[in-house]
């Protein structure tokens, strides 16, 4: 248990200092002892996030202790998708900008080299305009977010339509380094697009990088790299 | 009172950290206890405004109480929409980079993601030649900065052609907020129209996001963030 | 030989700091006394690389004495080229990202500026699905490292199509030079195109810049800079 | 003196940190004393400039007390500039990316906010193959810098095809005013122009904002924060 605590407290430091998180955004992760709740931080700079501000809260978003901490009004992002994808154990709510040039953008990500190839086969985005017309953009709702978390379906990331990215992961460290690359490759891939034509890689290629990128040795490598920075 | 100096004094020194001010630009605040008068540095760049560089004007940018210091130019600008504008308390004239590239360019900006949307619904444009002709485009006189606040009217951002932006909010935290979000969405706007048309928030997100990023939440957890960096 | 791996330790931390290598990317050192052997670092990120995790290996990349380090999976690019290459005494691959955005679109990088010579006459490209069809993309069999080699031929970069780039040289010094400088060439020929149509060096300005680029006055002012640098 | 000498490693200092300087190019001041005589770094990366590295050169570039040190080679530009310009009292060459860009390009710097009338009414192009054919782009002969000189005419900036730019003022903190803006102002033209064609400034504007600009009081602002920033 100590070791995913850990890994989150690290990876709200590691996600502000790669430029994937800033003042806000927000990243959880399932108790692996008690599949039906997850840990995330009290509402709080994930930059300044320390073991002492993190809340466990069921997959209805409540605090399972009760504490008069604040907590992310978006918060249901992480109870809809805990409920809606067993194979999760780490999400991350994500305005990358490289990221949500694309959400502006209304244009698909795609993977253009192989560290990119972790976001999956495809990036589905959805719009918060489709089901619920004007808002705050916000997912703030237990409706908005099982739109969202119907949307993401069975992929790693869903892009969020003027807003941001929703990633995904089967640990911390797998989605750390996911969101980290979502956003290196859409710097990539927007530098691309203003030379000419793509090319993305394939299925085949998509899967097969995906498997190295993500294996213990690989994401190890990485992880004392940016653990180690200050 | 102490509270008002202390966050503006934090605000010159956020929003030079964050590449909305450098070596130029200023930001005020009114006086909460006499709205005829604000608060606002010796001429001085902003990352390195201390509380005993503050001094006094009334809303003719004239000292409250006599000093040697000097003063910058362009304070005008701060009386004029002080007195135009009584619901306004705090004040920021930049050059923030991404903000200069739309005021060269002529280019409107309008938010394209649910942060940008603190920028209001519409970014009026002010062009020095209009009425004045050929100037050194700094805003130093009473006329121009009428016509300066003439043309903010009603709006939170007034865009500065080929020189910079003027910011206002109803508290140096908001108008903070405001200003660095100004330059982040410019950034973005900037990515995202060489990639395709582009599909800003609607008046109603415009709306709607506003209220929700401006709420002390939201201001209250980034602002620690802020002031919490070196 | 003790100046040959201060140098490459030097050079991993260089390279590192200059955005050449981020977590991952590699770079080794012939052994000038041993010639079919070379020295690289145990699986590690480059900018925390230190002596002590310097391991010797033989052109096979198999270690010269027992080890439990773990190692990189893409040695063999260092071996293959050590192999084909008897005049290249340093290699770096890399993946930096200006470099990687043209591997992405597939747009052949050329020499804009005096510094940007040190590429050489011309950047091979290699898409690893030519020969190798679907794959992860990294180059980990010895078949794979020799196509490689193969396609760099007597050039002194070549670029790997939607992965990076693998940068040689005759001395750990002059390795680093061009990769810092590969990379500072991407970000203004990217810049340069899209303001109009490129006039790229000639050949014989390619071949007198880069002999000046490369000579020990210029290589040493620089390395003298950026060992300084914290 | 002292303050001319001050002001000189003061002045590679900041242009390190701002940009424009990196492991090359170089900054110099002449004598107010001796006009027939400038001050100069040795060879050394100006980051790393200190008092006991300048050295006092003839305007034919050779060192008026002998010395061991090594000099920079493209040093001519100095000599040559200050004797067909008796105005001048401080050049800087330097290779800025954004400049360097626009060099690479062949396109024209124009000023596109108030910062960067500085640059004057005009910046002439240098080619190096007009009179001197296939070279290593270094200006380094007298006849190169000559030429360099009278290009550069009565101009404060001249641009250097496929490899800088050559900024000269009358006085260090001119100079170093000048040349950082020359670098902002290309890095907004550069995005100004991918979003519209330009509206630069009218020559009466750049003659009145340079004016403002170059003012000891404006000039003094930012002088006290860039010798504050470490």
């Amino acid at each position: 248990m100590d070791s995913v605590l850990d890994d989150l407290v690290a990876s709200n430091r590691v996600l502000a200092r790669e430029g994937v998180l800033d003042g806000f955004g927000h990243v959880s992760a399932r108790n692996p002892h008690d599949t039906k709740r997850y840990f995330i931080s009290r509402s709080r700079s994930p930059a300044l996030v320390e073991r002492a501000d993190l809340v466990e809260l069921d997959l209805d978003d409540r605090p399972v202790r009760p504490t008069d901490a604040k907590l992310y009004a978006e918060r249901v992002i992480h109870g809809a998708i805990y409920k809606a994808r067993p194979d999760v154990m780490s999400i991350c709510h994500n305005h990358a900008p490289p990221v949500v040039a694309f959400c502006a953008a209304g244009i698909d990500m795609v993977p253009v080299c192989h560290l990119g190839a972790v976001m999956g086969q495809r990036v589905p985005s959805w719009d918060s305009r489709d089901e619920f017309g004007d808002t705050d953009l916000l997912v703030s709702t237990p409706e908005q977010a099982a739109s969202l978390a119907a949307t993401l379906a069975d992929n790693w990331v869903v892009a969020m339509r003027r807003h941001g990215a929703t990633v995904v992961g089967r640990s911390v460290r797998e989605l750390t380094f996911r969101a980290v690359h979502l956003k290196l490759n859409a710097e990539l891939q927007l530098q691309a697009i203003q030379m000419g034509p793509l090319s993305p890689l394939t299925a085949g290629e998509i899967e097969l990088s995906s498997r190295t990128n993500l294996s213990d040795a690989v994401v190890g490598r990485i992880w004392e790299y940016w653990t180690s920075q200050g």
